[in-house]
């Protein structure tokens, strides 16, 4: 028989109290799925089945077994990250004491539900770990499949030492289950993960973790979310739905990640000593965003956090009065004590959501009028180097008390209290990103129950050690306050993308045809002065920057192909510059992949020029580009422009993250330029941008039926300014959405119809 | 000085593990409020403050202190029950270690929201008991002021050994609040009261404990309500209101009560070992109806209950789905097992306000429709010697699992499940009410944390010696089900009505006024044969019954009076026999006072005749009967008839509970004959019951602007049978609501217009 099969049988003498103590472990290496359910079924407590090395593809692993908790039942890679789980694979948990290591899950995806899952059948995991995997780009092939890729039930389970990333397609990364007795007071574990890039989604369902759902909001849950990093989780608002009760996070790192720790239902969480880093880096970075009763959150960093509003460094939501379940609770008795904001935007936003003057367009039972009551903000120190407020307010603050904060530099005290002290605090920088003011601060109000806010960010003793804001003691120099290496598997590091990759030089269609093909993601190809002409599409998997050599010429390519010029592939990035495209008039300039649009692609257009197409851009159902940018650029002669608006089932979806025109000019077009499209109401589905600035749009529009130039229905950030309208066949040139502050600005109008703003847009509610 | 202060320091020494243990005692007697307040700004830990024996009236007693765990401040009576806290009194604590005695609250009420409160100005009591008090009829004059008897704030308070009876005013007798991190997490101990008799109060807000309320329905409050005697407490349909989460209701007995315990908002409750004896007294005595997540309802005995849908021994609702903060959730997770029910009705109503059916009355979020899920019921057993079935359902119960449920006797097994045994118990008499299987039934099955419920009824071991039913095994013989001694303080006695009060005989209105004023309530006064005149009414302030000494003849009773013959006062009983009562037209017959109607009053006229009034009964806005019974009497020539609809804030409050009209004639009345109302919708008001059998009512109704006879709108229990209506010149003998199965039953009809049947009536929403 092909299957080496070896048992060490180890006896470890402990010293103990009881023959529990006597641990039994006994190795079995399996090569194949057949060997993997025989180890499965014979597995005994201490048992510890080894996969061999190697690629495991399509793959069902059914882990069940009763270990205990001194001798669990293991299951494991032969080497750290040897094994590679691949194609439609998934691993399932059953039983109890079982513990999951080193697996690598890539190149695949779950033809189930799950990735993860902490049951089998009818056969509930607990007291199991996954310690030490990784799961990278286990994405579904279209992104409106829904999956998750850790679900827990069950209780005492642990995911610890993971990185996961690269989750594109619908549905939270980690989910935690509260459906059933047998899984609440679960007190799980997600410790020490990294939570790696998650892509900007287009639409809700895109959380890094979920706990609960508003169904189980009641339950208590006890889950702990400790020590991990979330790097860069752009997937939607909220990187954390918090939704059951008494849940902690604690000592966690947001890092440039756009969205909030959300505590979206269930009550009573513990934010304790986590840091909120959005280096200025994007709007969108939020930090915490408070429904609901009795959370407490102390001694929190919040570091160059710029998001307002929903995405404000601490959004305090006004509730709906009596509000439905699935709905916005009014917040009560919530603490925010001992944190510390440093060179943030407006650090609290109050009353957010309230929509009291949306009445016309939504029900009384969306009306979201009810403050803050009974909320404690104390003992907390904001500076910044920029003047700003300390808070903006969409409804009174009557319901929360200040006592003892303290703000410093530019900062202005736009709060007429004594809890609020101006110009208290200086600043000192103690680090990379560390600041801390100079002053004592060693008088607190000591509220109710502060007694057991114990320590602060760094762990040290608040007993005997009065002092305002997150940090007691500054800790020792060197110690870097985000070490990326302390999060995830030791044996795995996620692939920087290579910057240095040499350009090619192609002078042929069928050479530059092979560079796309062969050439490494990321290169430039540069086409040096001609004709290029292509009879088949061109297929966009990858990062393709297309580029006439000289800059003094654009380069001519030419299509004579049936449905497009190039076919955008999940992750394919496309860049032309100095390039004119020519068309027959049969074919899209750009179009996406029909199906399995996984992740998301961009295109970049610069100083070029497309002639004779049916549009500039056509996109799939679920394709999602997270930008399409164009500058500098000609468009002339197309049936349609940009087409961005097949996500029409009003859940929030939509076809792109940023689309963004400048200074290009579009001319003859039969129907609308541009046609994005976001349908759905709800509050997580805040997103699209279009920015368009300094363009040109003349002789278009005459075959609309619509009669509507540039159409952008429910995109939430639109800015039009600058641009030129002339002889355009249509009555509007854009309907705007007032209540979003969107509104022309300094555009030429020239026999083009007019823009119309609608204060308050009737979306369809989505729940 | 007019007083005597006398210390007694007393020192305890303790073999114990600190110095804590070295108590101080100090006692000092106090006569007056400001002694009282001069002793409580002096009191240290150890202080005994004793009240002197006597009538303390009018007194706002504020006892606020800073006691110790092991050195309390203690307020207490010289002698147990000597002090009596009369008129407009209250009692506040703040503090901490804080203990009441003896004290006595009678014979007034409180000129604040409550009577003993657990909270000073803003100071908060914590670690504090009220012990062996009693407060017994200490009601407002008016029936609809508000307030609470005793209210609960702060932590870790206690109610022991107190009996509370006698509460006719609108609010629950017992509060407690959860408004506030003070608050939550509280762990109050209401522990071996007897909550004596809370008389029907005709609309909501008639509890006998009510904990928390739906706006902190999500706070944990873990109340401990062990070991308390519920006797008569008739309220309103809830006798206890659990509105908060991790509540314990275990060992108490709910004695011939009308009203469930109803876990109306929040979450796993525990109800463990409560008697539910409804000794077939009255439909209105309920069990336990279910709402919300999580509870456990286990090692309950519920005996002779025959209520039914809202007051079904166990009533589990239907939710409105995503139902409102104040509404319906639906019930979810519910574990029901080894409760035992004997010669009950239906024992288990499920899908109970599934109101599918009224969507055209009714608003969408009004709608229960949400079936319970995962709910489980497991190990009970049903006996009944009556032929029933087991479940009544007004809806599906496909979310309810049953696993080893046994039945007996006379039971019919309408469930078609594996789950429930038919006809597989026996039944054994082991003492008073007490019932047990013969079998052994020692096969049990073990759901999820199953062994967690660690002993039975009596709490006996249910460790190896498993057994389904409440009972693992039957108590030693002699042992009372029920010992009404064991609970409230062990210093007093709730009086009993003195039932052999001789009769008195008179012969002229001078001796029947004299009787009337000095009788001793409930002596019968015999009116001796003739005529009695009477120029001013008669005041019933207490229990009396006028009766023709000889049954032969109607004694004639004669008013020329101004505004009524009888004036019905609080707590009076009128009871009439045989007498012929006459008027001028002028005034009505019988009338309750303006105001100040604290209590009900109750009517019954037997073989009597009324003529030439304004009225038969004309009651005021705030006053309620308990019951009005008419028999085999006559009325003729009146304006208006009964008049009980002055509750026209539809909130759910009404005027009478109880209308019982049966053979009586009334004749030539100008407006309607009854006039009876109950407005707004919400089930927690169901009450109102007419009854009218075989009498016959003619020549009335002309003069009336609504041209219906018998008004009886929004009363749920209507019965109108074997009646004769002629000659009435209305359109419609009566409104009858068909949802509530009401229907007019072998009437004869001559020249009276009609029936009219609304089958779902249109009502007020009440929040």
């Amino acid at each position: 028989m092909n299957r080496l099969i070896y048992y060490i049988v180890t006896l470890i003498l402990t010293i103990g109290y009881s023959a529990d103590s006597l641990a039994f472990q006994s190795e079995e290496l399996v090569s194949s799925i057949e060997e993997f359910n025989a180890a499965v079924d014979n597995a005994e407590p201490g048992s510890v089945i080894v996969m061999k090395d190697g690629k495991w593809k399509d793959v069902a692993l059914k882990f069940t077994g009763e270990g205990t908790s001194k001798s669990p039942i293991t299951l494991k890679a032969q080497t750290k990250g040897g094994v590679t789980i691949e194609g439609e694979s998934y691993l399932e948990l059953g039983g109890n004491f079982l513990i999951v290591e080193d697996l690598f899950f890539t190149n695949g995806y779950t033809p189930t539900n799950t990735v993860i899952q902490f049951k089998s059948g009818r056969r509930i995991a607990n007291n199991s770990t996954i310690k030490n995997c990784v799961i990278e780009n286990f994405t579904q092939p279209d992104r409106d499949t829904d999956d998750h890729w850790v679900e827990f039930w069950g209780r005492n389970n642990a995911l610890d030492h993971c990185y996961i990333a690269g989750k594109s397609n619908t549905g939270p990364t980690v989910r935690v289950y509260l459906k059933g007795n047998e899984h609440i007071n679960n007190r799980h574990q997600i410790v020490n993960n990294y939570f790696g890039p998650r892509p900007r989604k287009g639409g809700p369902h895109g959380e890094t973790l979920q706990i609960g759902d508003s169904y189980t909001s009641m339950t208590p849950s006890y889950t702990n979310i400790s020590h991990n990093l979330f790097g860069r989780c752009n997937g939607e608002v909220e990187i954390i739905s918090s939704k059951s009760n008494f849940n902690t996070f604690s000592n966690n790192v947001f890092f440039e990640s756009e969205g909030s720790l959300v505590l979206r239902h269930g009550n009573y969480a513990t934010i304790d000593a986590n840091l909120f880093i959005g280096n200025d880096n994007s709007s969108n970075i939020g930090g915490i965003r408070v429904i609901n009763t009795g959370h407490w959150i102390t001694n929190n960093y919040f570091y160059k956090l710029t998001g307002e509003e929903f995405r404000a460094p601490l959004a305090v939501m006004n509730g709906i009065p009596k509000s439905p379940l699935n709905r916005y609770n009014q917040v009560t008795d919530v603490v925010v004590a001992y944190n510390t904001w440093i060179d943030c935007g407006i650090p609290w936003n109050f009353g957010v959501g309230s929509n009291v003057d949306q009445s016309e367009v939504l029900p009384a039972s969306e009306i979201r009028s009810a403050r803050a009551e009974r909320m404690l903000v104390a003992n907390n120190v904001i500076y910044s180097d920029r003047e700003s407020a300390i808070t903006r307010r969409y409804d009174s603050i009557d319901g929360v008390t200040f006592k003892n904060n303290t703000i410093g530099g530019a900062v202005v005290n736009d709060i007429n209290d004594t809890g609020v002290l101006s110009n208290a605090i200086t600043i000192e920088k103690k680090g990379d990103m560390l600041f801390i003011p100079k002053e004592k601060l060693d008088e607190v109000h000591m509220g109710f129950d502060f007694e057991t806010i114990k320590t602060d960010l760094f762990g040290a003793s608040r007993e005997n050690q009065p002092r305002a804001g997150a940090v007691v003691i500054a800790p020792e120099k060197g110690r870097k306050l985000v070490d990326f290496s302390k999060y995830g598997p030791n044996w795995f590091e996620p692939k920087e993308e290579n910057k240095n990759i040499p350009a090619i030089t192609v002078s042929t269609a069928k050479a530059l045809i092979d560079a796309i093909e062969k050439g490494e993601s990321g290169a430039e190809i540069l086409l040096e002065k001609g004709e290029y002409i292509f009879t088949k599409p061109l297929d966009i998997t990858k990062n393709i920057t297309l580029k006439a050599k000289s800059v003094k010429q654009k380069v001519k390519m030419s299509f004579n192909t049936e449905d497009a010029a190039f076919k955008m592939h999940p992750n394919g990035r496309l860049a032309l510059e100095n390039i004119s495209l020519n068309g027959t008039n049969k074919q899209d300039a750009i179009r996406t992949l029909e199906k399995q649009m996984s992740s998301a692609y961009n295109i970049f257009i610069t100083n070029s020029q497309f002639e004779n197409f049916k549009s500039i851009l056509q996109t799939s159902k679920s394709s999602f580009a997270d930008t399409i940018q164009i500058k500098n650029s000609k468009f002339i002669n197309f049936q349609n422009g940009i087409q961005l608006a097949n996500e029409t089932d009003d859940t929030g979806e939509y076809n792109a993250e940023f689309l963004i025109v400048a200074n290009s000019n579009f001319e003859n077009f039969q129907n609308s330029v541009i046609d994005y499209y976001r349908g759905g109401y709800d509050e997580s589905t805040i997103g699209g941008n279009m920015i368009l600035s300094g363009n040109t749009f003349s002789l278009s529009g005459l075959a609309d039926e619509t009669k509507i130039l540039i159409k952008n229905r429910g995109i939430v950030h639109v800015t039009v300014s600058d641009n030129t309208f002339k002889n355009n066949s249509v009555d509007l040139i854009a309907v705007l959405w007032g209540e979003k502050g969107q509104k022309p600005e300094n555009n030429k109008i020239t026999n083009s119809g007019e823009f119309k703003i609608v204060e308050n847009l009737e979306l369809k509610l989505m729940y």
